[in-house]
């Protein structure tokens, strides 16, 4: 149990609510396999599906998407993450506690951008949580979710691994400074076509007067909200992610820009 | 709390349900945001999601599934419908109470068609339940959410806002009385194919003799069932909304027909 | 309720987890409005979808999707599947107790690979449960989810309809053993593109020496994991359902290989 008298107060006690994020998709039984094993060793579990249409071993995505999320959630909530190219290989799993939540991940850069600084992280030990007879495909079922299930029963991150320091701690690309204005790309683009990227736009930028995005060859005011242009004009504008999007006003920017994740998104003072 | 002692008894008492109906999609984490606020503020509320796929900002095909739905729920479910192209703007929010089920949505026409003449229907104080730093863009999650839970948790519509009498109050297209039958719409398509059509036949008209529906150019039977058709052939039904559906046989009716939305449907008497 | 006096004990104790699996599909009401039906009668149920991907009307899918996924599940779940060409037609409906767990779905060959030999089916008593003004075309949601309702809230199979020996047992297609190998098929195609058959390759054959699998006219070595070829290649492995599947390590072996449900996978010695 490793527990020292000295130690400081435990940060984790669980709500008994877990939330999802994979890539298994809604089409096969994977997410309620991980599900029913959960249940089977914690029946007092309550379900939050985040997403489970990650694209298939985007990493990025799923990094994106539970940076965002995860905050939003009641304290004491287990978020598990599994989008794992690696598993099967010898790749560790992350067991960690940050501001009151529990996580759960490989360790493959999926939490670098998701936790803070102040993050205590664990190195999960795998034999005491598999299943026996676990396979060598889908620990999500196999190891994941046993783990979760000891989380949101209460276990502490502390009590099931390792400390680990260098775990991996990919950032999300940063915005750049150039002559023409803070260069940045598309992160992930949402169902409605609104394409989104990491660039914090600062305050002091916005307050330098008018701003326009330049993506895909287009150029596009930056706004405080859809209404600020007419219907079927682009528009740039801090989406609910805090963050630098481009979008179109009741339509879809990806169709009209032929836009792809990773194209380059220019953000700069309105030529005069 | 605006309560007068001369008031008729509250009609509200949350069962902690919450229905969830969005264009949202499942690709984002949208839904998780959303649901995470709501457990934030109301950790005991239990979600059903209705769908999410509603087509992007297409508040009659949302119209229509709430619709029909609601009445399944037990007394006491919060009903929350968010498919809102208005975000950002001036719009009204309505909350409102009817048979004993509560409802969010925003005033669009979206709960025309859902809700019965004797709802009571209020004005939701949006400054009341906004999230601090609420976004523009994403209502959902920054004021449909903490409103919900306080629906679950038991406040009362009548408490959340203003009464309000000028909403949005669309209906569905009526079926029209023609030579050749009745005509109607096709107003969803389902899954499976079937083309859903908001006209309820009168029981004179089935009890008639044999009638049949034209759409797109081709002629079917009207039946009680699937079965009373051979496999591989077209037929119209009562469906399970309790309207006029077209139904190919152990098929897909929109790919044999390539039907859409808003072709029109008539159903008149077979000829002889 | 024929009760006699020298039966074995029931089987059945709920926990009040509801599983469900059908073809709705998540773009409708429908399982949204199941799961309204079911809380209105039984407002204590809890869901995990299994998935409502289905294939419209595959029965086979299905099957394969529940045997795999069940035994995953707390004793005391109640497993709704509904896949039902034959809805609206004099069809059966199976209640049934297997192992601590119980079991709804038609009774068209859905159960047959999924109970085992000690299962007590029953006919459910149809009348008993259907909802008044049941329609002829959504047994799930004015049948199905008045049944499991009751199971979820303790009722025994046993009590809801008469003992049945006749019903469909169909069971998957057996591997044959062949010159140059073990002979199965693609029963199922996964998200990620992996070509799942049914075939449970024997130790003894796995002890023997190197293994290859052939499917769409190319071969592929039989190993442990994922890791154990190179990225972009393809392998045979063991799934996570402990059969036989066809991967292509970090991509997609569907793609790939152009394969499809029903294609035949070869199993045999890797010539020297």
């Amino acid at each position: 149990m490793n527990k020292l008298a000295t130690e400081t107060p435990v940060g984790w006690r669980s709500s008994g609510i877990v939330s999802l994020l994979t890539d298994f998709g809604l089409a096969d039984a994977y997410v309620g396999e991980l599900k029913g094993v959960l249940l089977a060793h914690n029946a007092d579990a309550r379900f939050v599906d985040i997403t489970h249409a990650v694209d298939p071993q985007s990493v990025t995505q799923a990094s994106w998407l539970l940076a965002h999320a995860w905050r939003r959630f009641p304290d004491g909530t287990t978020h598990v993450a599994v989008v794992d190219p690696g598993v099967g290989t010898a790749r560790r799993i992350l067991v960690a506690e940050d501001g009151g939540h529990a996580f759960l991940a490989p360790d493959n850069g999926l939490l670098g951008p998701v936790l803070s600084a102040g993050a205590r992280v664990f190195a999960l030990d795998q034999e005491r949580f598999a299943l026996d007879g676990a396979s060598h495909t889908f620990h999500g079922r196999d190891l994941f979710a046993p783990a979760a299930a000891a989380l949101a029963a209460g276990l502490s991150p502390r009590e099931m691994g390792e400390p680990l320091d260098d775990w991996q701690r990919a950032a999300f690309p940063a915005a750049e400074e150039r002559a023409d204005g803070w260069c940045t790309e598309v992160l992930h683009i949402d169902r409605f076509g609104n394409l989104i990227t990491p660039f914090e736009v600062p305050a002091a930028l916005r307050d330098e007067g008018p701003l326009q995005a330049t993506a895909c060859g287009r150029s596009m005011p930056f706004v405080s909200t859809y209404a600020d242009v007419a219907m079927g004009d682009l528009l740039a504008l801090l989406g609910s992610c805090g963050t630098l999007e481009i979008s179109l006003r009741d339509g879809d920017a990806r169709a009209a820009l032929g836009a792809q994740i990773g194209d380059q998104v220019i953000l700069g003072r309105t030529p005069r």
